[in-house]
């Protein structure tokens, strides 16, 4: 048999180059045709041969010498049809297609099981992070019950330099677009669905359930200002967009994503920047965390790469390449409401500057059951009003909105400027 | 064809029981026999049937009935005979003895080779954090560069509690081996002998060459103390013990073990306490981190059993299991001498309380062609002497040991007291 695997790879941008370059240095791999939207493209991509470009990304998955397609070209069409196709004509997939994952997993999954073939998907979470394959193969002993992640660099990008910066959102976003982190239309990034995607397939893999990413409770971060930052820092926490999956006492599924104020005495506190981290919890193993390059060309390249060479190795070997990557068919998640959950909670009101004010805003959360851990007075505003920020003990959220409620309609308060939960 | 996979345990200690009751929750594999030093000891092990248990090692190596054994006694006699003989068997070894991989990996893995069979060994690296497979799949596409592994827990805890408490290491060892977290004889994790070991291994594997492990140049962490701790922190650093392999530019391997200056700047500077971390740099990956606990019955279980697991799925398929997990016969590496290697250095001088002592230490700096990024003197002692510190740039270890010699020769200066390298 040949031991040549031969490769199609649907699209030739950021992400396509980069597989391209990197999977010349394997020759047990080989790149046979690549789909491109424009052929006449000027590119400058060392070793790559004009003959194996298409416009015709069906011709690739309906061509019988191939035996892996990579899908590159991300979003829902055509990539949905191309990939069925594919496993249909019994090719394995390889794809870094977040959105497809999430929305169209199950469908995927089933019919790769149907065809026998493998569909692995390393590069759709947390770019270069190996964190897929880690949890599938040396965590597979493991009862997974949680996972935080950082896993979107745009935002970690725009908090952190609201951080270094004690800037307001606004005006950093603004530069993080000028800078390329953030796209023209930030909304998929800023308001936490591409997080949202990517927790989604995560927690769907790591608790053998299947997540409806629909059904995610999501917060963006454009509510989040300077003073919020320097209150946590004070408090000793920084904020971070959390992709938080948990599996709560009577086994449903708690999955969101949401700003937190994160405490400096975890690791995952300390991923500023553009990168990534997956926080894991699981028994026997306990607590792991995986942090690099979320995004990116060559980051997302290794990833891919990764599972090309992984199966390229098992393919001449054997017709069940990575049994143990193949997705099980996995029974439907019962997805937590956000109010029936529980967390500790930092709430800061706009109040009138009146001896009663702190003392209320005490009673109304005793009123809801809501225990605080601390309630003070943080400076007096130029229009007389007075800042007051306060922390909870572990609080039902539904409680913690009604406290809210309350506080909004409360004679002296202003306004409740920012609820924000918090990991220790 | 039967697809209950057959494991003889050789080991039922901390880590074997933690294996075993982990496996149980699986039923593609079945622990047949386990090998124990003292049959009658009273076990409390739920699902142990006293028939499986043997005190004849060989015998289970000798089953031919048994596909995987998996050895958790550590050491190298018997280890070593017991898994050659079981390889020439036909078996698959998962093992989690980072001393046997790393001091007979070679002869190990060209038997496995002679034989076709996998050595697996997640568990020798690192307690649970998985890493070897992630660098053999997920990063297989990667050309590796370096690592900078903090990989004994032990030292970690005695560094993390020296910095909480502003202690001095003698008194804190004392409490570490009273809580469990050092053995009586400290030598092995203390002198960096145990990190050697891991990070010879993790470096023959993502450089593809053969590291010896007892050219590793070695410091410990005896000499450390809170003032230098106290600097560190002063300046935006935290002491660590480094165990740290990279390729140099002539292709070359610098892989040694000392504490080092590590900045806050970076998130390993975060992994406290008995946490183990591994930070890796390569293309096109960029920078990746993985961190969690090193160490314990259940966190090396989770290895082991992810490793048992692997083979379990693949071996009813194929005669052929997990080929890019298979140990490629790799060329010997040429390892850097540590007086060739270059780095930043902290300098701690005591010296006597005259003016031109920092002059005199500059210029001796100078003339051996390493420039400082910052002298001063901190603080004077009862007895007169004044504690000079220098933070050099990049410089060439064999000049600072030459100036470091005239350092101490130099009539106003008592003792050079500290030399750490420093990782920005």
């Amino acid at each position: 048999m040949d031991n040549i695997v031969k490769v199609g790879l649907l699209g030739l941008g950021t992400v396509g180059s980069g597989v391209f370059k990197t999977l010349s240095n394997f020759d047990n791999v080989e790149v046979t045709k690549i789909s491109v939207s424009n052929i006449n493209k000027k590119r400058n991509i060392e070793g790559l041969s004009q003959e194996i470009l298409t416009t015709d990304s069906m011709s690739i998955v309906n061509n019988s010498d191939i035996d892996i397609i990579v899908e590159v070209i991300g979003g829902i069409n055509p990539a949905f049809d191309l990939i069925t196709t594919a496993i249909k004509n019994k090719k394995h997939i390889v794809t870094a297609n977040k959105e497809l994952i999430a929305k169209h997993g199950e469908e995927i999954f089933e019919l790769a099981k149907k065809f026998n073939v493998s569909v692995l998907y390393e590069a759709a979470v947390a770019g270069g992070i190996p964190i897929i394959m880690p949890i599938k193969m040396a965590l597979a002993g493991n009862k997974i019950s949680k996972i935080a992640g950082i896993l979107n660099g745009t935002t970690n990008f725009i908090l952190t330099k609201m951080t270094n910066e004690k800037a307001d959102f606004e005006p950093i976003l603004k530069e993080a677009q000028e800078l390329g982190y953030a796209e023209a239309d930030p909304t998929g990034d800023i308001q936490g669905y591409d997080a949202a995607y990517k927790i989604a397939i995560l927690a769907s893999l790591a608790f053998g359930k299947r997540i409806d990413s629909s059904l995610i409770y999501r917060e963006g971060i454009d509510n989040i200002s300077a003073v919020d930052i320097e209150y946590a820092d004070d408090m000793g926490y920084k904020i971070k967009l959390i992709a938080l999956a948990q599996i709560t006492e009577n086994d449903k599924v708690d999955v969101r994503v949401h700003p937190m104020f994160v405490s400096k005495k975890l690791p995952i506190a300390y991923i500023d920047g553009v990168l990534n981290a997956i926080y894991l919890k699981g028994h026997p193993v306990g607590e792991v965390m995986f942090s690099g390059p979320g995004a990116g060309e060559f980051p997302t390249a290794s990833s891919v790469v990764g599972d090309i060479l992984a199966l390229a190795e098992e393919i001449p070997y054997t017709d069940n390449p990575l049994p143990m990557l193949k997705c099980k068919h996995e029974e439907k998640a019962e997805q937590l409401d956000i109010k029936h959950t529980e967390n500790k909670y930092y709430i800061r009101v706009s109040a009138q500057n009146t001896p009663g004010v702190i003392g209320d805003l005490g009673c109304i959360c005793g009123r809801n059951k809501i225990n605080l851990s601390s309630i003070f007075q943080k400076g007096i505003l130029a229009d007389g009003s007075a800042r007051v920020v306060l922390l909870t003990e572990p609080s039902k959220e539904e409680a913690v909105q009604k406290a809210v409620e309350e506080m909004n309609a409360h004679s002296q308060v202003k306004q409740v400027m920012n609820v924000i939960r918090v990991m220790d």
